[in-house]
């Protein structure tokens, strides 16, 4: 019987999994690893892992003999019934209080069932999030643990050593119980969606909009990511624009604008419509993914739809374009990341989760897709009042947006009049403008539920919860 | 034992219930009724039904044995476990090939199941879409019968015969097998979402934007309705903007601004993004009627956030930005209705539903609450070309929103201006400019993918489904 002296096993040498074992092992810990197709394990112990504290196994059972107690075992496996059938499977060789973490992207329910039904068995289970992709994972990935609360003191020391660091400070913080930590994470992957699609909205409102040379945009992507927008996503994207095919032309005009993607954008903008939380940037983002996918259909119908030619901009204006553009990709920002909040208190709420907002934004910070300077902002918003309300309330953002506004609106004016399309600069600031009004059109609305379905109403000037039903015909 | 006498029976005598049996009493159907409380049939029998054809029972057993065979049993209940519980206490005295019918606002999904496991049982099962409210259920609903096919030829004289009417067709078509009924009924109430926040958007525009005196406005949605926007929804904002309350003041300024809803819409925003359908339009107006239940952070919000002053409107042009305004709302409305067609031709063919949109459009003519001109123009393009891609690319809707965006366009340039949100009118235009780009800027989000995940990307001159990498970073 092989001694116990690994301080965490993980399951699935995939790419990812791979590299978050490379990841512990640089960072001190031993490492027991398992994948179903054994020879996997084989390649890895004599290839990257060679001469490094990973112990490879060829069974489940001396994968688990293998493991310290309590045993910690995290699976890096596809999600869905793959992580169930693994806990069926690994059962067997467990004792009371191990510990299995998942860090695939399941989703939330799905871990909150996985909590519960292990601890009335006895075992413990997390669900956390890993963010970062494969880089990520190798040399800091930003993490978000859930689940078993009991279980995070035994794994804290290990993903706060393997996460990313900013400013001295681990990307990596207990998010809350049961499926806390995947769904945190779901709504990270829903905010990059958001943050994705208003870089693409400013790159072709700069391209197609402004007919700025393809030369020219790698200097203002490169420009913006010394200012407020200083993130990572502007940072690949100033990148991408400098890439060429083999024959010259731009290496992006090669790829075709068919968007992928794996469902956690439909899954934050499902439970935004099960929330009632107006989630309108990432909403358009994922719906903007799914047009993309239509392609023959809008080959066809650029043949038959018309629309207006974007006027010629003299070039002194041309800079004061480029920064208006600059502005509502910065104030639509400010919203996707407001609405994003606004979501996750909804579902704290609703689950009892006590999600600390500032936590978030912290390990959000460094390692992930959507690390950014401007999450400092919003992790200090978050310090300032805990109990923050909406983001735009708080004087950082509202500056923000005050400053941004007027180009803000004179882009999305310029996009709306020259057939640029760019829904989520649009969706943000209905959603500000509709946010700011003390009254909206809504009165109509359920004047008009009232007539058609005596759906009755409630009155400015009497108590909330008191109903009125009128005849708005005028026939009676 | 009674004798069985009667052609249909209802369960459930709420109000719609009770106007769908006077309905069919006054169409010459002998119907026999039921409630759970009993003295709701006796109150009913007494009152309303009082001299009709028309039988009250006071058990289901009797209730069954007044119906002729095979029984046509519609259930009007709570849509949820009150059908499911309903169904279970009618099968005791239910013959093989029994029809129960449901004619609530079930969710379609539980209606298939319903049919099926019916249909396991000997018995059939219809799911049927009932829109009108009230007075449509009392002298004339729109009908979106669905389920099992062999039902239907057993019914369909009495649906027809009591359905609204539109140049003597009946607005009662079979839509499909499995809960293709219920189906359309949701996607229905989306667009009816849809249209109500189109007419509110277009109402802030005329009276906080251009400051129109309220007295003016009853005649522009009068003037409107006698044009292509011709529809029971602008006809019944015509009458509301005419009443006032007893201090003379409109009556629709004293409703709260908190718009209710019940589900429906949701339920058509979640199905969109199962089925990854832009449907943006509508999602706007779920997300609009969420927004507006957030009174207080809003009043609150109005004290901090700042927004533009809509500049003052020249008299002459004022003119010409009403009609702009009519243009973005009929050019908005155009986009809703080819979007909740693309939706449910997706839906349609992952069920094998075979839904036949003519008839659709043609069975929301009249009895509905989206009830318009505009819906002959639907039917006739679907009727010109049946496997139509998308209404946009009919010769009729491509001409008008051609005719339509010049206008379209002024009016939310204007509203952006102004501060004014137009969440709705914002996404059905970034809908068009982006169904009508042959190329999208989800190349450059393709390209980010492939250089932070190593999601590979295809190319637009190879073949679809080869894959690629690039080294995006310019590192290598």
């Amino acid at each position: 019987m092989p001694e116990a002296e690994a301080d965490i096993g993980l399951i699935g040498l995939a790419v990812m999994g791979q590299n978050l074992v490379l990841n512990m092992a640089d960072n001190g810990f031993t490492v027991a690893v398992f994948n179903r197709t054994t020879s996997k394990v084989d390649d890895f112990t004599a290839g990257p892992a060679a001469g490094k504290s990973i112990l490879g196994t060829h069974s489940l059972e001396a994968f688990c003999q293998s493991l310290k107690a309590p045993r910690r075992i995290m699976l890096m496996v596809k999600a869905g019934s793959a992580v169930d059938d693994f806990i069926e499977l690994l059962k067997p060789y467990l004792d009371e209080s191990d510990i299995i973490i998942d860090g695939g992207n399941s989703l939330y329910t799905d871990t909150q069932r996985r909590v519960d039904s292990l601890a009335k068995q006895g075992f413990r289970f997390l669900g956390v999030g890993v963010s970062g992709g494969e880089e990520g994972a190798r040399f800091g990935p930003s993490l978000m643990p859930g689940g078993d609360p009991e279980a995070w003191p035994a794994v804290k020391d290990i993903f706060q050593a393997i996460s990313a660091k900013v400013d001295g400070q681990a990307c990596c913080e207990w998010m809350g119980e049961g499926g806390a930590g995947h769904y945190v994470k779901m709504v990270h992957n829903g905010i990059e969606y958001g943050d994705m699609q208003l870089i693409c909205e400013a790159y072709q409102a700069l391209r197609e909009g402004l007919n700025i040379p393809f030369d020219d945009l790698q200097g203002i992507f490169e420009q913006w990511n010394g200012g407020v927008l200083d993130s990572y996503l502007i940072e690949i994207t100033r990148d991408i624009l400098g890439v060429r095919d083999t024959d010259n032309a731009p290496l992006v005009d090669k790829v075709l604008d068919t968007a992928g993607q794996k469902g956690t954008g439909k899954w934050t903008g499902i439970n935004a419509l099960e929330s009632g939380i107006p989630l309108t940037l990432i909403g358009e983002a994922v719906f903007a993914r799914f047009l993309s996918t239509l392609k023959e259909q809008r080959v066809q119908a650029a043949k038959q739809l018309r629309g207006p030619t974007p006027p010629p901009v003299e070039s002194q204006d041309q800079a004061l374009m480029i920064n208006n553009i600059h502005d509502a990709l910065y104030a639509s920002k400010i919203i996707s990341y407001a609405q994003g909040f606004m979501l996750m208190a909804s579902t704290s709420d609703e689950k009892g989760w006590n999600l600390n907002y500032g936590n978030i934004a912290l390990v959000w910070r460094g390692g992930c897709i959507i690390r950014s300077r401007f999450l400092n902002n919003i992790k200090e918003a978050f310090e300032k009042k805990t109990d923050l309300n909406n983001l735009l309330l708080d004087g950082f953002f509202r500056d923000a947006i005050h400053d941004s506004q007027t180009g803000w609106r004179s882009a999305i004016q310029f996009a709306v009049g020259g057939g640029i399309p760019t829904p989520a600069f649009s969706a943000a600031l209905a959603f500000y403008d509709g946010y700011r009004s003390a009254t909206l059109p809504a009165n109509l609305l359920q004047a008009q539920r009232d007539y058609f379905g005596a759906h009755t109403y409630e009155r400015i000037d009497k108590p909330r919860g008191e109903v009125f039903h009128s005849d708005w015909s005028g026939k009676s």
